[in-house]
């Protein structure tokens, strides 16, 4: 092994100052989102906790309606903390995004009055694209996926001094998701286990580390994207193929640092479902809920609809419906 | 004067006794559905609080999401408290809808196990079709507006002994629908206004009975529906011609005898708006707060966004958003 490999790089991991700092620096600024209590009604319709003892009887449903959050998914808090807990210079703030990321980078900029310019990959919906533009920000569509956006945003930040917002992989934006979960601790007391989409795990990291010790995360991933699956099985992040049908928002080339400790630290088991599971997800919200979910924002529910998380007897589930950022 | 104008008919209103029953009846049957505060920032938007001193400065808002309710709006608490407050016959229940009372009645008795019948006119969109038919109901397509399904269906019920369930001049039905009063109390104790949209007033009744003494109650009417102005402008119902953007849901072609006791009783002021200000509440929904309302949902907001009803200073608004039955 060569230094360079073992020498332990310091933990990018927010610690729980961190984790508080954001919760108070949001208070008032951020929406604090609705829960909405189902009882046992999909325990029931998925006729669990039968003789087969695959799954519990009875346990039951609540979802946090992440996707009424400003800019149309939980990406507002991970950016706006990042825009607060730091100077922003003069030439503003850059970020590359599969478009939810860049909403709410724009919506952040817009909300603290500095200039924001952000980069898409061309295989972004058009809805997201009207809606970064809609906040008022400079916006670059860049040929192919989220990583050809990620190269030319950091280009675009060593040539004017922009400060660059990672998406997924930084301490603010991981404690500004994080604040999801000390909400729900709230709203649900009794919660055991927190379902959410996975794409590069900010989200699961932030939510996982203000639950730690009162709830069990699992992260839910598309089978065409299993960036966090792939990294805890190699133990670091590992580049993998994207594709499918929560790309745009779950497309990230490969899990962060931060997440990846997280899930290793924890023991999780990020779990897979594929594309007719989470079309699924989005039909179930709409006709028993009247919630509009987009693809990335109905993984979560996807992990229950595909059975690959059997939730135990009397087990209290709130899955995370995470954006609606689509055009209806 | 005959003795027919001035003999007075027993009062149909619920009493605060048939109230507190249909909340302990309901109680766990239908959605606690959640609350989203949302601040100043419509306030702010609409720029009031100005010199013109037309509207108070940082009034609030608050939005009940009710179409996140059984059957995709309010009338699941109506339709539910009908059928478990009296004997159901064998020949079931009957309805007239111009969608959503069709949609809940048939949720509410395929809940209870009994059949149910319901009577559309041809106005109605297909999506609310679909709906009824799900819920396992039998379902008649009838040429006309709501008035014509609603002759049909009395033709039904006497021909067949089913039991009809009125849309909203029902004591049971209007308790059911103060529910949502009830539970917004407890959510919003501060709350001053309630919002609402009105097209029979069984929603505006039950709430405004259910808020009695604690906020004042609102009713908003589509211009090409105005039942109860003009119920209240002549002292009781009248016919009026109905159509526009939101008829499906707020056609009623006359206002309640009960809407119109309560709205006499607390000298309502009912508020009319625009087909465009309807369909610009349906879009600051969509773009704010990603909630899906269909025209009828979202006519409470409409009267803000048009301004025919403008609160005073730091009054805390509570807009019900009561129904989504529409396909994206």
């Amino acid at each position: 092994m060569t230094g360079s490999e073992t020498s332990p790089e310091p933990s990018p991991v927010p610690s729980p100052n961190e984790l508080h700092q954001a919760r108070e620096r949001l208070s008032g600024r951020v929406r604090r989102t609705p829960v909405i209590e189902l009882g046992d009604e999909l325990a029931t319709q998925l006729g669990t906790g039968g003789a087969d003892g695959s799954s519990g009887a009875g346990w039951s449903l609540v979802l946090k309606l992440e996707m009424t959050q400003y800019s149309g998914s939980f990406k507002a808090r991970g950016a706006l903390n990042s825009l607060l807990a730091r100077p922003v210079p003069e030439a503003g703030v850059v970020a590359a995004s599969g478009g939810n990321h860049g909403a709410a980078v724009a919506w952040a900029a817009s909300t603290c009055g500095v200039p924001a310019t952000i980069f898409v990959p061309s295989t972004s919906p058009a809805s997201k694209l009207e809606r970064i533009r809609g906040y008022g920000a400079e916006l670059h569509v860049v040929e192919g996926h989220y990583a050809e956006a990620l190269t030319a945003s950091i280009e675009h930040a060593g040539r004017t001094g922009a400060r660059l917002v990672h998406a997924y992989d930084d301490p603010d934006v991981v404690a500004g998701q994080a604040t999801i979960g000390a909400e729900l601790l709230e709203q649900v007391p009794d919660v055991d286990t927190v379902l959410l989409a996975c794409g590069g795990g900010g989200l699961f990291a932030g939510v996982a580390l203000a639950c730690a010790g009162r709830a069990v995360v699992v992260p839910v991933e598309p089978a065409t994207c299993p960036t966090l699956q792939q990294a805890v099985a190699a133990g670091r992040p590992v580049p993998v193929d994207v594709g499918g049908l929560a790309a745009d928002s779950l497309g990230a080339r490969q899990a962060g640092a931060i997440a990846t400790a997280v899930a290793l630290a924890n023991r999780t088991e990020p779990r897979l479902v594929g594309d007719a599971d989470i079309a699924a997800a989005r039909s179930w919200l709409w006709e028993h809920v009247r919630v509009p979910a987009e693809p990335g924002g109905a993984t979560g529910l996807a992990g229950l609809l595909a059975r690959v998380y059997e939730p135990r007897e009397h087990e209290k589930v709130v899955v995370v419906v995470s954006g609606a950022n689509w055009a209806p």
